[in-house]
Protein backbone atom coordinates (compact mmCIF):
# COMPACT_ATOMS: atom_id res chain seq x y z
CA UNK A 1 0.00 0.00 0.00
CA UNK A 2 3.24 2.33 0.78
CA UNK A 3 3.78 2.43 -3.20
CA UNK A 4 0.64 4.45 -3.28
CA UNK A 5 2.32 7.20 -0.84
CA UNK A 6 3.21 10.39 -3.25
CA UNK A 7 4.04 12.76 -0.19
CA UNK A 8 4.78 12.68 3.61
CA UNK A 9 3.62 15.25 6.08
CA UNK A 10 5.54 15.65 9.28
CA UNK A 11 4.79 16.83 12.66
CA UNK A 12 7.86 18.69 13.84
CA UNK A 13 7.77 19.43 18.06
CA UNK A 14 8.97 15.89 18.71
CA UNK A 15 8.52 14.18 15.64
CA UNK A 16 11.68 16.23 13.42
CA UNK A 17 12.69 17.82 16.82
CA UNK A 18 13.96 16.91 20.08
CA UNK A 19 12.04 19.02 22.63
CA UNK A 20 15.12 17.43 25.34
CA UNK A 21 17.23 20.81 25.35
CA UNK A 22 13.92 22.30 26.69
CA UNK A 23 14.73 19.74 29.61
CA UNK A 24 18.34 20.76 29.94
CA UNK A 25 17.91 24.71 29.54
CA UNK A 26 15.51 24.37 32.53
CA UNK A 27 17.72 22.23 34.86
CA UNK A 28 20.77 24.77 33.86
CA UNK A 29 18.12 27.64 35.15
CA UNK A 30 16.04 25.71 37.86
CA UNK A 31 18.63 23.05 39.03
CA UNK A 32 16.65 19.75 39.92
CA UNK A 33 13.07 20.97 38.75
CA UNK A 34 14.25 20.83 34.88
CA UNK A 35 12.75 17.66 34.28
CA UNK A 36 9.04 18.48 35.90
CA UNK A 37 9.03 22.13 34.71
CA UNK A 38 9.16 20.60 31.05
CA UNK A 39 6.74 18.18 31.37
CA UNK A 40 4.76 20.13 32.79
CA UNK A 41 5.18 22.66 30.71
CA UNK A 42 4.21 20.26 27.90
CA UNK A 43 1.70 18.85 29.21
CA UNK A 44 -0.06 22.01 29.52
CA UNK A 45 0.88 23.54 26.37
CA UNK A 46 -0.53 20.97 24.70
CA UNK A 47 -4.21 21.01 27.05
CA UNK A 48 -4.10 25.06 26.37
CA UNK A 49 -4.24 24.32 22.50
CA UNK A 50 -6.87 22.09 22.83
CA UNK A 51 -8.95 23.92 24.99
CA UNK A 52 -8.86 27.23 22.95
CA UNK A 53 -9.92 25.04 20.17
CA UNK A 54 -12.88 23.73 21.79
CA UNK A 55 -13.73 27.80 23.00
CA UNK A 56 -13.57 28.87 19.85
CA UNK A 57 -10.22 31.03 21.58
CA UNK A 58 -7.61 30.62 19.50
CA UNK A 59 -4.28 32.25 20.70
CA UNK A 60 -0.97 31.56 18.16
CA UNK A 61 1.29 28.94 19.42
CA UNK A 62 3.85 31.39 20.92
CA UNK A 63 1.27 32.90 23.14
CA UNK A 64 0.01 29.65 24.17
CA UNK A 65 3.37 28.01 24.55
CA UNK A 66 3.88 31.46 27.25
CA UNK A 67 0.99 31.00 28.81
CA UNK A 68 1.88 27.29 29.39
CA UNK A 69 5.23 28.23 30.83
CA UNK A 70 3.68 30.79 33.38
CA UNK A 71 0.57 28.15 34.41
CA UNK A 72 3.60 25.52 35.01
CA UNK A 73 6.42 27.97 36.84
CA UNK A 74 3.70 29.23 39.47
CA UNK A 75 2.95 25.42 39.77
CA UNK A 76 5.86 24.82 40.95
CA UNK A 77 6.27 27.51 42.95
CA UNK A 78 8.94 28.80 40.72
CA UNK A 79 9.87 32.47 39.51
CA UNK A 80 11.70 33.87 36.66
CA UNK A 81 12.09 37.23 35.02
CA UNK A 82 11.24 38.54 31.75
CA UNK A 83 14.78 37.51 30.66
CA UNK A 84 14.23 33.97 31.50
CA UNK A 85 11.26 33.49 30.48
CA UNK A 86 12.79 34.59 26.80
CA UNK A 87 15.20 32.41 26.88
CA UNK A 88 12.49 29.10 27.81
CA UNK A 89 10.73 30.15 24.95
CA UNK A 90 13.55 30.89 22.37
CA UNK A 91 14.62 27.22 23.18
CA UNK A 92 11.55 26.13 20.75
CA UNK A 93 13.27 28.31 18.11
CA UNK A 94 16.59 25.98 18.34
CA UNK A 95 15.62 22.67 19.07
CA UNK A 96 17.79 20.08 17.66
CA UNK A 97 16.63 17.17 15.25
CA UNK A 98 16.62 13.38 16.41
CA UNK A 99 20.01 12.47 14.52
CA UNK A 100 18.40 10.05 12.07
CA UNK A 101 16.28 12.70 10.84
CA UNK A 102 18.18 15.31 8.46
CA UNK A 103 20.13 12.20 6.74
CA UNK A 104 15.81 10.60 6.24
CA UNK A 105 14.96 13.69 4.86
CA UNK A 106 17.74 13.72 2.15
CA UNK A 107 16.65 9.97 1.64
CA UNK A 108 13.37 10.69 1.23
CA UNK A 109 13.04 13.94 -0.38
CA UNK A 110 14.46 12.47 -3.39
CA UNK A 111 11.09 10.44 -4.27
CA UNK A 112 8.69 12.20 -2.85
CA UNK A 113 7.30 15.58 -2.08
CA UNK A 114 7.88 16.60 1.81
CA UNK A 115 5.63 19.01 4.00
CA UNK A 116 5.25 19.76 7.49
CA UNK A 117 2.29 20.48 9.34
CA UNK A 118 2.60 22.05 12.74
CA UNK A 119 0.74 23.65 15.78
CA UNK A 120 4.05 26.35 15.74
CA UNK A 121 3.47 29.97 14.34
CA UNK A 122 4.62 30.57 11.37
CA UNK A 123 7.70 32.21 12.60
CA UNK A 124 8.42 29.88 14.90
CA UNK A 125 8.55 27.01 12.44
CA UNK A 126 10.55 28.85 9.90
CA UNK A 127 13.14 29.57 12.87
CA UNK A 128 13.41 26.30 14.00
CA UNK A 129 13.53 24.78 10.40
CA UNK A 130 16.37 27.21 9.33
CA UNK A 131 18.34 27.04 12.61
CA UNK A 132 19.19 23.41 11.22
CA UNK A 133 19.52 24.33 7.37
CA UNK A 134 16.37 21.70 6.79
CA UNK A 135 13.96 24.01 4.44
CA UNK A 136 15.60 22.84 1.00
CA UNK A 137 13.95 19.36 1.77
CA UNK A 138 10.16 21.04 2.47
CA UNK A 139 9.25 21.48 -1.26
CA UNK A 140 5.70 21.26 0.49
CA UNK A 141 6.37 23.76 2.22
CA UNK A 142 6.23 24.98 6.36
CA UNK A 143 2.45 24.86 6.85
CA UNK A 144 1.07 26.10 10.25
CA UNK A 145 -2.18 25.56 11.79
CA UNK A 146 -2.19 29.35 11.92
CA UNK A 147 -3.87 29.21 8.81
CA UNK A 148 -6.80 28.06 10.54
CA UNK A 149 -7.02 29.32 13.85
CA UNK A 150 -7.58 26.03 15.31
CA UNK A 151 -5.34 23.21 16.59
CA UNK A 152 -4.96 19.38 16.04
CA UNK A 153 -6.77 17.20 15.73
CA UNK A 154 -9.91 19.80 14.06
CA UNK A 155 -10.00 18.15 11.01
CA UNK A 156 -9.27 21.62 9.59
CA UNK A 157 -5.98 21.83 10.31
CA UNK A 158 -5.66 18.03 8.44
CA UNK A 159 -7.73 19.45 5.42
CA UNK A 160 -5.25 22.59 5.09
CA UNK A 161 -2.60 20.43 4.16
CA UNK A 162 -4.61 18.52 2.06
CA UNK A 163 -5.54 20.95 0.37
CA UNK A 164 -1.65 23.02 0.15
CA UNK A 165 -0.26 19.90 -2.00
CA UNK A 166 -3.23 19.66 -4.31
CA UNK A 167 -3.31 15.92 -3.76
CA UNK A 168 -5.34 13.14 -2.20
CA UNK A 169 -5.77 12.48 1.28
CA UNK A 170 -5.07 8.58 0.64
CA UNK A 171 -2.18 9.57 -1.16
CA UNK A 172 -0.49 11.61 1.78
CA UNK A 173 1.61 9.75 4.34
CA UNK A 174 1.10 11.74 7.88
CA UNK A 175 4.05 10.96 10.28
CA UNK A 176 3.95 11.92 13.87
CA UNK A 177 5.47 10.71 17.48
CA UNK A 178 2.51 11.91 19.03
CA UNK A 179 -0.02 9.16 19.51
CA UNK A 180 -3.27 11.60 19.51
CA UNK A 181 -1.96 13.53 16.41
CA UNK A 182 -1.45 10.16 14.77
CA UNK A 183 -5.24 8.90 15.61
CA UNK A 184 -6.67 12.28 14.30
CA UNK A 185 -4.90 12.14 10.77
CA UNK A 186 -5.67 8.99 10.35
CA UNK A 187 -9.89 9.99 11.63
CA UNK A 188 -8.91 12.42 8.79
CA UNK A 189 -8.14 10.31 6.09
CA UNK A 190 -4.15 10.13 6.04
CA UNK A 191 -2.12 6.99 5.64
CA UNK A 192 -0.70 7.42 9.39
CA UNK A 193 2.83 6.72 10.60
CA UNK A 194 3.29 6.44 14.40
CA UNK A 195 6.51 7.29 15.63
CA UNK A 196 6.72 5.35 18.61
CA UNK A 197 10.21 6.75 20.13
CA UNK A 198 9.32 5.90 23.85
CA UNK A 199 7.46 2.19 23.53
CA UNK A 200 4.14 4.31 24.56
CA UNK A 201 1.11 3.03 24.56
CA UNK A 202 -0.89 3.16 21.65
CA UNK A 203 -3.73 5.84 21.96
CA UNK A 204 -7.53 4.52 22.75
CA UNK A 205 -9.17 7.09 19.88
CA UNK A 206 -11.08 4.63 18.18
CA UNK A 207 -8.91 4.75 15.19
CA UNK A 208 -5.08 3.36 15.26
CA UNK A 209 -2.02 4.19 13.10
CA UNK A 210 -1.59 2.13 9.79
CA UNK A 211 1.93 1.76 10.64
CA UNK A 212 4.17 1.99 13.75
CA UNK A 213 7.84 2.84 13.64
CA UNK A 214 10.31 3.51 16.18
CA UNK A 215 11.85 6.05 14.17
CA UNK A 216 12.73 7.65 11.05
CA UNK A 217 15.25 4.96 9.71
CA UNK A 218 12.42 2.86 10.27
CA UNK A 219 9.69 5.15 8.23
CA UNK A 220 12.38 5.51 5.36
CA UNK A 221 13.43 1.94 5.13
CA UNK A 222 9.58 1.02 5.12
CA UNK A 223 8.69 2.98 2.21
CA UNK A 224 11.84 2.01 0.19
CA UNK B 1 -23.91 41.52 41.04
CA UNK B 2 -24.54 37.51 42.54
CA UNK B 3 -28.20 39.37 43.49
CA UNK B 4 -29.00 38.67 40.04
CA UNK B 5 -28.12 34.90 39.74
CA UNK B 6 -31.41 32.97 39.53
CA UNK B 7 -29.89 29.30 38.96
CA UNK B 8 -26.93 27.39 40.16
CA UNK B 9 -25.18 24.88 37.55
CA UNK B 10 -22.85 22.37 38.91
CA UNK B 11 -19.94 20.49 37.23
CA UNK B 12 -19.80 16.90 39.27
CA UNK B 13 -16.47 15.23 39.00
CA UNK B 14 -14.14 16.95 41.36
CA UNK B 15 -16.71 19.77 41.89
CA UNK B 16 -20.02 17.63 44.03
CA UNK B 17 -18.00 14.39 44.63
CA UNK B 18 -14.81 13.25 45.68
CA UNK B 19 -12.65 11.42 43.07
CA UNK B 20 -10.06 10.50 45.91
CA UNK B 21 -12.23 6.96 46.17
CA UNK B 22 -11.02 6.10 43.25
CA UNK B 23 -7.64 6.65 44.67
CA UNK B 24 -8.11 3.78 47.37
CA UNK B 25 -9.72 1.46 45.06
CA UNK B 26 -6.97 1.36 43.13
CA UNK B 27 -4.48 1.12 45.84
CA UNK B 28 -6.37 -1.42 46.92
CA UNK B 29 -5.62 -3.58 43.76
CA UNK B 30 -2.55 -2.08 42.97
CA UNK B 31 -0.59 -1.69 46.05
CA UNK B 32 2.11 1.02 45.91
CA UNK B 33 0.61 2.14 42.08
CA UNK B 34 -2.72 3.76 43.06
CA UNK B 35 -2.15 7.45 43.60
CA UNK B 36 -0.05 6.95 40.11
CA UNK B 37 -2.86 5.35 38.34
CA UNK B 38 -5.77 7.17 39.67
CA UNK B 39 -3.97 10.54 38.54
CA UNK B 40 -2.97 9.32 35.04
CA UNK B 41 -6.64 8.01 34.37
CA UNK B 42 -7.94 11.20 35.41
CA UNK B 43 -5.87 12.94 32.81
CA UNK B 44 -6.40 11.07 30.13
CA UNK B 45 -9.70 10.79 30.60
CA UNK B 46 -10.15 14.40 30.24
CA UNK B 47 -7.64 14.29 27.40
CA UNK B 48 -9.58 11.65 25.13
CA UNK B 49 -13.09 13.65 26.10
CA UNK B 50 -11.40 16.70 24.39
CA UNK B 51 -9.55 15.04 21.99
CA UNK B 52 -12.36 12.72 20.69
CA UNK B 53 -14.78 16.15 20.50
CA UNK B 54 -11.93 17.86 18.40
CA UNK B 55 -11.60 15.09 16.21
CA UNK B 56 -15.85 15.21 16.06
CA UNK B 57 -15.37 11.21 17.02
CA UNK B 58 -17.82 11.80 20.01
CA UNK B 59 -18.30 8.17 22.60
CA UNK B 60 -19.96 8.20 25.52
CA UNK B 61 -17.94 8.93 28.98
CA UNK B 62 -18.20 5.67 30.22
CA UNK B 63 -16.28 4.27 26.70
CA UNK B 64 -14.22 7.13 27.42
CA UNK B 65 -13.35 6.37 30.85
CA UNK B 66 -13.02 2.94 29.91
CA UNK B 67 -10.70 3.61 27.12
CA UNK B 68 -8.30 5.77 29.39
CA UNK B 69 -7.97 3.06 31.69
CA UNK B 70 -7.45 0.77 29.27
CA UNK B 71 -3.87 3.19 28.35
CA UNK B 72 -3.20 4.27 32.04
CA UNK B 73 -2.82 0.46 33.28
CA UNK B 74 -0.67 -0.40 30.13
CA UNK B 75 1.46 2.82 30.25
CA UNK B 76 2.08 1.56 33.98
CA UNK B 77 2.51 -2.10 33.45
CA UNK B 78 -0.25 -2.99 34.98
CA UNK B 79 -2.49 -5.69 34.27
CA UNK B 80 -6.27 -5.99 35.23
CA UNK B 81 -9.18 -8.70 34.37
CA UNK B 82 -12.41 -8.12 33.59
CA UNK B 83 -13.85 -7.77 37.27
CA UNK B 84 -11.23 -5.78 38.09
CA UNK B 85 -11.85 -3.42 35.19
CA UNK B 86 -15.22 -3.47 36.68
CA UNK B 87 -14.91 -2.71 40.06
CA UNK B 88 -12.65 0.63 39.33
CA UNK B 89 -14.97 1.66 36.68
CA UNK B 90 -17.84 1.23 38.91
CA UNK B 91 -16.60 3.56 41.40
CA UNK B 92 -17.53 6.61 39.56
CA UNK B 93 -21.08 4.98 40.37
CA UNK B 94 -20.18 5.13 43.51
CA UNK B 95 -18.47 8.63 44.67
CA UNK B 96 -18.92 10.30 47.89
CA UNK B 97 -19.55 13.94 47.98
CA UNK B 98 -17.15 16.44 49.48
CA UNK B 99 -18.65 16.58 53.07
CA UNK B 100 -19.64 20.22 52.82
CA UNK B 101 -21.63 19.83 49.78
CA UNK B 102 -25.50 18.10 50.76
CA UNK B 103 -25.47 21.17 53.51
CA UNK B 104 -24.33 23.23 50.92
CA UNK B 105 -26.85 21.93 48.36
CA UNK B 106 -29.84 21.85 50.86
CA UNK B 107 -29.39 25.56 51.62
CA UNK B 108 -28.50 26.86 48.06
CA UNK B 109 -32.06 25.12 46.98
CA UNK B 110 -33.99 26.77 49.40
CA UNK B 111 -34.16 29.79 46.86
CA UNK B 112 -32.47 29.30 43.86
CA UNK B 113 -32.63 26.57 40.85
CA UNK B 114 -29.91 24.01 40.96
CA UNK B 115 -28.59 21.75 38.15
CA UNK B 116 -25.72 19.48 37.54
CA UNK B 117 -24.21 19.60 33.93
CA UNK B 118 -21.46 16.75 33.95
CA UNK B 119 -19.38 14.96 31.19
CA UNK B 120 -20.87 12.28 32.76
CA UNK B 121 -23.24 9.90 30.44
CA UNK B 122 -26.95 10.04 32.05
CA UNK B 123 -26.98 7.04 33.71
CA UNK B 124 -23.25 7.81 35.47
CA UNK B 125 -24.65 10.88 36.25
CA UNK B 126 -27.85 9.80 37.42
CA UNK B 127 -26.40 6.91 39.26
CA UNK B 128 -23.48 8.51 41.64
CA UNK B 129 -26.67 11.37 42.70
CA UNK B 130 -28.78 8.49 43.55
CA UNK B 131 -26.67 6.91 45.52
CA UNK B 132 -26.00 10.11 47.91
CA UNK B 133 -29.36 10.67 47.74
CA UNK B 134 -29.46 14.25 46.16
CA UNK B 135 -31.19 14.25 43.55
CA UNK B 136 -34.22 16.22 45.23
CA UNK B 137 -32.20 19.26 44.92
CA UNK B 138 -31.64 19.67 41.44
CA UNK B 139 -34.72 20.90 40.25
CA UNK B 140 -33.31 22.10 37.46
CA UNK B 141 -31.94 18.33 36.38
CA UNK B 142 -29.80 16.18 35.58
CA UNK B 143 -28.00 17.52 32.30
CA UNK B 144 -25.16 15.68 30.69
CA UNK B 145 -22.71 16.38 27.26
CA UNK B 146 -24.61 13.35 25.94
CA UNK B 147 -27.49 15.25 24.80
CA UNK B 148 -24.80 17.59 22.59
CA UNK B 149 -22.10 14.53 21.55
CA UNK B 150 -19.79 16.81 22.63
CA UNK B 151 -17.53 17.43 26.02
CA UNK B 152 -16.77 20.59 27.95
CA UNK B 153 -15.20 23.39 26.93
CA UNK B 154 -17.47 22.91 23.87
CA UNK B 155 -19.82 25.93 24.00
CA UNK B 156 -22.64 23.84 22.91
CA UNK B 157 -22.68 22.10 26.05
CA UNK B 158 -22.88 25.35 28.08
CA UNK B 159 -25.84 26.34 25.89
CA UNK B 160 -27.24 23.09 26.48
CA UNK B 161 -27.79 24.52 30.33
CA UNK B 162 -28.71 27.72 29.07
CA UNK B 163 -31.49 26.34 26.90
CA UNK B 164 -32.93 23.95 29.07
CA UNK B 165 -32.83 26.31 32.27
CA UNK B 166 -34.54 28.45 30.08
CA UNK B 167 -32.77 31.57 31.60
CA UNK B 168 -30.38 34.21 30.55
CA UNK B 169 -26.89 32.89 31.12
CA UNK B 170 -25.89 35.88 32.31
CA UNK B 171 -28.41 35.00 35.25
CA UNK B 172 -26.79 31.80 36.00
CA UNK B 173 -23.93 30.72 38.02
CA UNK B 174 -21.64 28.12 36.86
CA UNK B 175 -19.97 26.15 39.65
CA UNK B 176 -16.41 24.10 38.89
CA UNK B 177 -13.32 22.83 40.67
CA UNK B 178 -12.10 22.45 37.01
CA UNK B 179 -10.41 25.48 36.15
CA UNK B 180 -10.78 24.86 32.49
CA UNK B 181 -14.25 24.36 32.79
CA UNK B 182 -14.65 27.52 34.68
CA UNK B 183 -12.84 29.04 31.63
CA UNK B 184 -15.22 27.70 29.26
CA UNK B 185 -18.39 28.73 31.06
CA UNK B 186 -17.02 32.25 31.59
CA UNK B 187 -16.23 32.51 28.22
CA UNK B 188 -19.54 31.28 27.25
CA UNK B 189 -20.65 34.01 29.43
CA UNK B 190 -22.24 32.38 32.56
CA UNK B 191 -20.87 34.05 35.90
CA UNK B 192 -18.64 32.03 36.96
CA UNK B 193 -17.45 30.45 40.45
CA UNK B 194 -14.29 28.45 40.60
CA UNK B 195 -14.07 26.04 43.27
CA UNK B 196 -10.14 25.94 43.62
CA UNK B 197 -9.86 23.31 46.76
CA UNK B 198 -6.09 22.90 45.92
CA UNK B 199 -4.60 26.04 46.35
CA UNK B 200 -4.15 25.08 41.75
CA UNK B 201 -3.08 28.57 39.79
CA UNK B 202 -5.52 29.58 38.12
CA UNK B 203 -5.83 28.32 33.92
CA UNK B 204 -4.35 30.97 31.61
CA UNK B 205 -6.78 30.76 29.06
CA UNK B 206 -7.42 34.50 28.42
CA UNK B 207 -10.64 34.63 30.62
CA UNK B 208 -11.05 34.37 34.35
CA UNK B 209 -13.48 33.33 36.83
CA UNK B 210 -15.63 35.74 38.52
CA UNK B 211 -15.09 34.26 42.00
CA UNK B 212 -12.71 32.00 43.21
CA UNK B 213 -14.01 30.17 46.47
CA UNK B 214 -12.06 27.52 48.82
CA UNK B 215 -14.99 25.15 48.87
CA UNK B 216 -18.93 25.01 48.56
CA UNK B 217 -19.57 26.65 52.03
CA UNK B 218 -17.73 29.33 50.82
CA UNK B 219 -19.95 29.67 47.56
CA UNK B 220 -23.33 30.08 50.23
CA UNK B 221 -21.87 32.70 52.18
CA UNK B 222 -21.01 34.32 49.42
CA UNK B 223 -24.65 34.30 47.72
CA UNK B 224 -26.53 34.26 51.25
Amino acid sequence: MSKAIEAFVFDAYGTLFDVNSVVRKAEALFEGKGPALSETWRLKQLEYSWLRTLMGRYEDFASVTSDALDWSLESLGLQADAHTLRSLLDEYRRLAPFPEVPPSLAELSGSLELAILSNGHPDMLRAVVEHNDLARYFRGGLLSVHAVRGYKPDPRVYRLAEERLGRDRRRVGFVSSNGWDAAGAKAFGFRTYWVNRTGAPVERLGVRPDETVADLTELTRLVA
